[in-house]
């Protein structure tokens, strides 16, 4: 286990590097962009690529000895402990259609063990960052969770992933249930939707098929902000294994748990 | 009918009314503020209020002979032709839980017609306005929507209210039904889901049981962008009317309206 004094450095070097990329989509959003279907149907444009060689250099430049795990150009030094893992839009289908609710995720792995996560939302000016044991910070301020009483469940917003991502991994009845359980679902799909929950702005969110690249900032972030995350299922095959993920407050989690008996 | 040239000092007025609703929220977002429950069991809070006070006073200072039909505190000059209809949060329950997606909503009829609309989100700083036949903006930009060919609107974003407005008036199966048509279909309720017709990031907009002030600007907004603004039910009770709206470009339109058999 890595010493926290060592993570903050890192820490601020991944925060630098979002600096950078989101200024970069910043200025690349309001121009055209191309884009193409890859081979599994999504899409990619050339700001995703763009930002991802940004990041790479980057850290190849500052932590020449870690390994990298992007989602558009592959794994470098994939025998190493320390690896970086990135995805440079998350939300590529959102920022194809110029909907501002896409944002860059860049972790740190020790092992298994997110140990540094940053999330950015470029175009709404959203951003939320944690290092072990160190504290989750949701744009500049300290985040801690409130959980909140059962009763209160039906207050909350549930945010939850697109219907096409359940159906993809044969969950869409986990969609339907919950979507008919409470009345305050919305699909606020990819970063956005975890960001909402790091803030507490919604009691939970469940996002089925995930990779690597997309639940790992958001372990720690949330964990680190006094929620939980949890991993409610595993998918092989396609080259890398997909998860599905709940997290947020303790009771909306267990809740949401209990609606769909898993 | 009025001269499109008088129209345009009206829509300054509206803009200008709303900039300074804009900084006032803004500037409140941060605090802490109350909010109740009303007798519908929707949601207000005192920036709700304090935003309707201040459109109600701009009105009757700049247009005093206009009438004035407002959420939160009812009608003056009930008899005028020209009325403003004013929604000072739509979208209150996200502002309750400071997910940034809420926004104001002004609008000018002429009897039913309305002919000034201005639609602005501060906290994402996104505002779009109308007037009849000068045109739609968005953002600043002349809005001119571009329909799609019938094969492509599986690529499309859909947006849809919450599910509770669709039980609300009995049509929840809408609700269901297009979920399991389309797979791009997104909770974006109130006036983000609008604001992404408005300007082509979401093929339509599917929104059930709106009042007047909920959908004045948005009917203006699409129509002059170039889109069709559809009312698809009608509702009595409650005091006032409530309407279902499909809002966006044509052939998505019309293609909600077949798979919901409508």
């Amino acid at each position: 286990m890595l010493d926290p004094f060592l993570l903050r450095p890192m820490l601020e070097a991944a925060i630098n590097i979002v600096d950078h990329t989101d200024a970069l989509i910043r200025d690349r959003y309001e121009m055209d962009f191309t884009h193409r279907k890859k081979a599994d149907r999504s899409v990619v444009t050339d700001i995703d690529l763009a930002v991802e060689e940004y990041v790479r250099n980057e850290i190849a430049r500052r932590f020449p000895e870690h390994g990298v795990i992007g989602e558009e150009m592959g794994s470098s030094h994939p025998d190493r402990r320390l690896q970086w893992v990135i995805d440079p839009i998350d939300g590529t289908m959102s920022l194809r259609h110029r909907i501002p609710l896409f944002g860059t995720l860049l972790a740190l792995l020790d092992g298994e063990r997110p140990v540094v996560g940053v999330v950015s939302l470029p175009m709404i000016g959203e951003r939320a960052w944690a290092a072990r044991d160190l504290g989750a910070f949701v744009n500049g301020e300290r985040s801690r969770l409130n959980d909140v009483a059962e009763g209160d469940i039906v207050d909350e917003i549930i945010a939850i992933g697109e219907r096409r991502q359940f159906t993809a991994v044969d969950r869409e009845a986990h969609f339907d249930e919950l979507i008919r359980a409470h009345p305050g679902v919305r699909v606020y799909c990819d970063c956005f939707g975890h960001m909402l929950a790091f803030r507490g702005s919604v009691g939970a969110m469940i996002d089925y098929g995930l990779r690597i690249w997309d639940l790992a900032p958001s372990r720690l972030i949330i964990e680190e902000a006094g929620g939980v995350f949890e991993i409610v299922g595993e998918h092989d095959g396609d080259g890398a294994t997909r998860y599905d993920v709940i997290l947020g407050k303790p009771t909306v989690v267990r809740w949401i748990k209990a609606q769909l008996a898993i």
